[in-house]
């Protein structure tokens, strides 16, 4: 990626049809750049017109709204319709194909699953909650870990205040009970260029915006490590008692990755539990015995009440879903890389106005 | 409405048309019971059919679903189409016909606000918040309430964790710098038929769950102000710190409305925050001077991040707002009549079959 992007930028231009020749393209690629003359292609990727068949994705909404209104706000009115088509979570699983695959489905497929959903949803959702499970399980396979649990909350803000309530719980699981009074002061890290919600969650979780302690970052716009390992000595000696590092993978302003490997290694020698804002890391769920019942006439593992702060919540998980499963894993790839490879674009595009 | 459920319960059976000479009733109402040899009327309310027409329901859906294909689909697909149509909030004002009236407005003018909202929704949204605003004053005017401030959460066990935290802000508002560190136990009341969000928000808060007493409640499930009085002494004795009061208007099983005036006394002479799960009490803006940009190119004021501990939310008010200019105030206060009324016909008729 390196070189085609040096080699564009050496023409002093942006980068041109005629790069193609260097790059193994597939066939299709081949095609559109055939046709088009003027074709832009950026690390393998042709950057000229839309992904998708916008005419086609604009019969699938129309499909998919005549499904709502037939399945939903017709049969809502009608007497003679059942109020739910009860399914245990087992069965309903069956019926729903609910695996992400590399390919994305068809629309008529889409279209199928969209009416399975609504025909399934019912108290508290056991559909939305397969779907979420789903999600999940896929993504901590796509991370490469063998286990792991997790769940969708209303943004990244609130997401950054469950990494720090569980660290916070792992570092002392009385707290639930007891809270933080009468304990020494528990202190958080975080790069300067972090975002703003950590000071948000400090202050919402009791635990004080005066101990988030932030760590330098270098130009680029990453945290220092060495300052880290400061950070933590520093806050030791003055006997406080540190127990989480925030890391960023992607800050607000500069884009910047913190360098994980090394802040994990920081981690390790302090026992500092790690949670990568961006990401997910050792986020396994607190287990909570809050006030929940278990008395449900169905398997109440699929009650997720004692994972979330929230009691009922939106389905956030099934958008993602439906999107996976139309686009593919290799869909979803390729929508990134065309981002990259804009990005990459439109900096050389810079370089040539403003040399 | 007591005098109308009485007679009714001594007929031993459903309410009957007959009783509808004894209720003024609109002249639809009349047309209504003449057509429908059945029809059923409890306290002034026709429960027979739907109280909507359904197939214009149908139609503003489907004109509704047009409208988001074309202005939204379709244009983000047109490159010749603005990306935006930039407005100063004022302006927006002022396009936009905010109020909520006592009487619903035509689905015509309905689909033209969705029209208008889509047209200047960008940039986090200036339509969605000064909807937010609307209805947030509307209802601070309907409570009978000269100021107050508010905001959309994801759900009523967000808002009681805000109330819990807006309490403690004001119990003391070092708490938001210096954490709960070395402070003396923070306590607050509930009744045992709260809402079990209560203990997840003291948990979260790091206040801790054995910090929330529980007060005792009466064979109806309201709270007993005499009992909270005594757990406020026992708290004192124990030398913690007494902050709040929670109360419900609406437990979850019972449905019971805690006695709001009483417990309102008892708070005024410890000095206690009183939240009204259900309600809103004296649950100002904490105005945290967070750390928010403030450098926008136009009134900042629109800038709710700060009250907020989420940075993007959804545009919850949004729905409330339209349900709200579709039905008019009374078309609202109809539906909770209806609401009511049905529970009473249900009650009536559970005593029949079991007398």
């Amino acid at each position: 990626m390196t070189t085609s992007r040096n080699s564009v930028k050496s023409h002093g231009s942006a980068c041109i049809a005629s790069l193609c020749e260097n790059i193994k393209t597939s066939t299709f690629k081949q095609d559109v750049l055939q046709k088009k003359r003027n074709a832009v292609l950026v690390d393998g990727v042709i950057l000229n017109g839309p992904i998708t068949d916008s005419k086609a994705g604009e019969k699938f909404v129309e499909e998919a709204c005549k499904i709502i209104m037939e399945e939903i706000i017709q049969k809502a009115d009608d007497v003679t319709e059942k109020v739910c088509e009860w399914q245990a979570p087992e069965t309903l699983k069956k019926i729903l194909d609910l695996e992400m695959r590399d390919t994305g489905e068809s629309h008529q497929k889409l279209l199928q699953l969209c009416q399975d959903v609504i025909k399934y949803t019912y108290e508290v959702s056991p559909v939305f909650l397969l779907v979420e499970e789903a999600v999940i399980k896929k993504m901590i396979e796509f991370i490469g870990w063998e286990e792991g649990d997790g769940i969708f909350n209303p943004g990244g803000s609130v997401s950054n205040m469950y990494a720090m309530n569980l660290a916070r719980y792992k570092f002392c699981p009385e707290i639930k009970e007891k809270g933080l009074s009468g304990l020494p002061r528990l202190v958080l890290f975080t790069s300067e260029e972090c975002h703003y919600s950590m000071k948000k969650a400090a202050s919402f979780l009791g635990i004080g915006t005066e101990n988030v302690y932030f760590v330098k970052t270098d130009e680029r716009g990453k945290m220092i490590p060495e300052e880290l390992e400061k950070q933590v000595q520093r806050a030791r000696k003055e006997g406080s008692a540190p127990f989480l590092v925030c890391a960023t993978a992607g800050t607000t302003v500069l884009g910047a990755f913190d360098p994980l490997d090394k802040i994990a290694d920081i981690c390790e020698k302090h026992d500092l539990w790690l949670h990568v804002d961006g990401l997910l890391k050792k986020c396994y769920s607190a287990k909570a015995a809050y006030l929940f019942q278990q008395d449900k006439f169905y398997d109440v593992s699929y009650d997720t009440g004692d994972k979330s702060i929230q009691c009922s919540r939106r389905p956030d998980a099934f958008k993602f879903w439906l999107m996976w499963k139309a686009l593919g894993t290799t869909g979803l790839e390729e929508r990134v890389n065309r981002a990259l490879a804009l990005a990459r674009y439109l900096l050389t595009v810079l370089n040539s106005l403003f040399p």
